[in-house]
């Protein structure tokens, strides 16, 4: 084993904010600063930019309960950035690491963070300067490849099942068609989650749509047709990166008579433009009059009343897990959360290969989805409740007639 | 003091659900249950329509510990309605009332379901038949005049406000202009709890929208250009009902140009437009590149994990003191709720006329209203803090370079 190099450190926050990110950040920096070895702990301002720019915070000599407040703040403390670094990118991030005295960088984010940290791994390994590289995981997406799940998606999920929750509830109060847009490009594991509060079998939502099956509109339409002659009500979950058997996503399929109008810039967050085309498409195509629709859009990854405890947690130990690696000797990884049992529920914590995980997206695993395509299965919900907590308690009365 | 008289009871839903109807519902039951004039104690299905249709719930043998969990759980139990119901309508009503035998008439709801109850007990008065009439406060609008607010905006509130305080942690992480669609279509007070998070000078929301104020593009447009300028991003609240000086919606205004492709359809709630459109104007009238919107609909009335204490609580109390003034004699009326104090906040509960509430809106103070018209002040913070209760801690890290 190397010994411990003497030098500088620098974390990063990388990508969309979750409610848990600053629990990793907090996880590094308090295991770090016990180490005689580790002189300033640099924050990167707005990640990889940050550095670039030569813009840092110092963060060691931060008090242990501020540096707790600061964990349970959701959304990146530090700013993030969505600056996907190339290798001429690293080599200009590499130079400033270089000239500051920095041994060790944490990036703290999903597999684009991962490959950041390999390719400037590789650009020290040529250099022959010593520089341990820890990707720390975090996507609300939870579509890392190795790992369990991600921290971020606990929290997400959370307030994804209790959003669907009260509107399951709403929905029943106000009866018609509701549509709910869940954020998700590649991976259907957010959008998912809005099954984990359902107890009945009349409970919402009644359909749900992932990017991991092709979206048939046809069988789309008659799917909520069906549903609601039977109950009178419908509500739907769909992501947002719902596409069709071409791939082709359907808010663009959707969205090309007005395309003019929007001036081509489809976007699939911060806009309601694919639930708002869907309400409208069912308003044409059925019989039906009320017909709604919601896009859950920055709330999921940014709400401050709904964090899991676990992800808060796991959060904060992959903070900790990374900066205990860096210290034990010449190694460099991802950390990797692996379950160990579901019940009790136990993870463990191990230190995978940077490269396994760059480039490389996770998608809803097959048994989670049912056969039809149009639902989750009850085995998601054995995976993602401990993920996500206790949810709150309801009750409702019977519609039965007196 | 008239005679108690003996008979059945009728308990109704009606309108937008909110976090804590049902605690109203509990709150009447629980009391009229202790009075042995008091026969079955009936629950009308989705409303006047449930009266209409003769479907009814028995509710009087409900144990306390279901009634309790039925009081925390948010969105009308018994459904709710949409149906206003004219003179013809509630003669229709009467008849159903009368052949069940019920004495007691209690429509848990907005300014329509006390005006329902004013034509209901006038009908009973011209029969000659003996019955209790009590309008029960709720709306998330906060809108009801004579009350110091209303059961259901605390909880509605502490939503938004909870949805701000992540969304300014997000908009600081990732910069650029971030529009929020708050719900209320005349009255401001929610899109105003956009602003109860705010610690820090720099704390989003930058601007404030609403109805109160007409809404002036160009100044709107020159605002905007005038934060991100300064800061580098820009926060905004806005009321779904924003119009300008002639009263017409924004929503319908700029809706024009894709009006054919719309079908129309213009609704306030339940779809994405008016953020859509706001921000699409930014983008093509300023330089800003980063511009998003959400609109956060259902969320605000039905979230099961942001209940407020006080909110609930007290409806809980309007509910038991409707139940407790029609069983003091001959009385009809709405329960008013009153501020007795603000530190310690407490209030007082009285009847107020059924005709002194039905029909009129109340609207956000002026003083609760910067002078510039888009933003709201210190004020408001005093006024609605105590109804909302304790909001998350957060901590920031200062963005000084190391």
């Amino acid at each position: 084993m190397a010994s411990i190099v003497k030098g500088n450190a620098v974390i990063g926050q990388s990508g969309g904010p979750t409610a848990v990110i600053n629990q990793s950040m907090v996880g590094v920096v308090e295991t770090l600063r016990e180490a005689p070895e580790i002189g300033k702990i640099l924050g990167c301002v707005h990640g990889v930019r940050g550095i670039l720019n030569d813009e840092f915070i110092e963060l060691q000599d931060i008090p242990q309960d501020r540096l707790n407040r600061i964990a349970n703040t959701p959304s990146a403390a530090l700013g993030s950035s969505r600056d996907k670094p190339d290798e001429a990118y690293c080599r200009k991030l590499f130079t400033v690491l270089e000239k500051r005295d920095v041994r060790y960088f944490f990036y703290i984010g999903g597999n684009d963070s991962s490959d950041t940290c390999r390719i400037i791994n590789e650009l020290a390994n040529e250099a022959g300067y010593e520089l341990r590289c820890f990707h720390v995981p975090k996507t609300i997406d939870n579509d890392l490849v190795m790992n369990d799940h991600t921290p971020g998606y606990g929290s997400a999920a959370k307030f994804v099942a209790e959003a669907f929750m009260g509107d399951n509830l709403d929905n029943r109060a106000l009866p018609g068609v509701k549509i709910n847009i869940v954020m998700g490009r590649h991976a259907g594991f957010l959008t998912a989650a809005s099954t984990l509060g359902r107890r009945h079998i009349e409970d919402a939502p009644h359909l749900v749509y992932v990017p991991e099956v092709a979206f048939d509109d046809e069988q789309f339409l008659h799917d909520v047709q069906r549903i609601y002659d039977a109950s009178g009500r419908c509500v739907i979950a769909a992501s947002e990166g719902i596409h069709d058997a071409d791939g082709t996503p359907i808010i663009t399929k959707l969205a090309q008579e007005v395309e003019q109008d929007q001036h081509g810039n489809v976007q699939l967050s911060g806009t309601g433009a694919l639930g708002d085309f869907l309400a409208d498409h069912i308003r044409k195509k059925l019989d039906i009059k009320r017909v709604r629709a919601d896009t859950f859009g920055y709330l999921q990854r940014s709400f401050v009343g709904s964090t899991s405890g676990t992800d808060a947690e796991e959060a904060r130990q992959v903070g900790r897990e990374a900066a205990k690696a860096a210290m034990a000797g010449d190694v460099d990884g991802s950390i990797v959360i692996e379950r160990v049992s579901n019940d009790p529920y136990r993870v463990r914590y191990r230190v995978g290969e940077l490269s396994s995980i760059a480039g490389k997206t996770r998608h809803l695993d097959r048994e989670f989805i049912t056969d039809a395509g149009n639902d989750i299965t009850p085995a998601f919900k054995q995976y993602a409740s401990p993920l996500v907590g206790p949810l709150p308690e309801i009750e409702l009365l019977r519609m039965s007639r007196a």
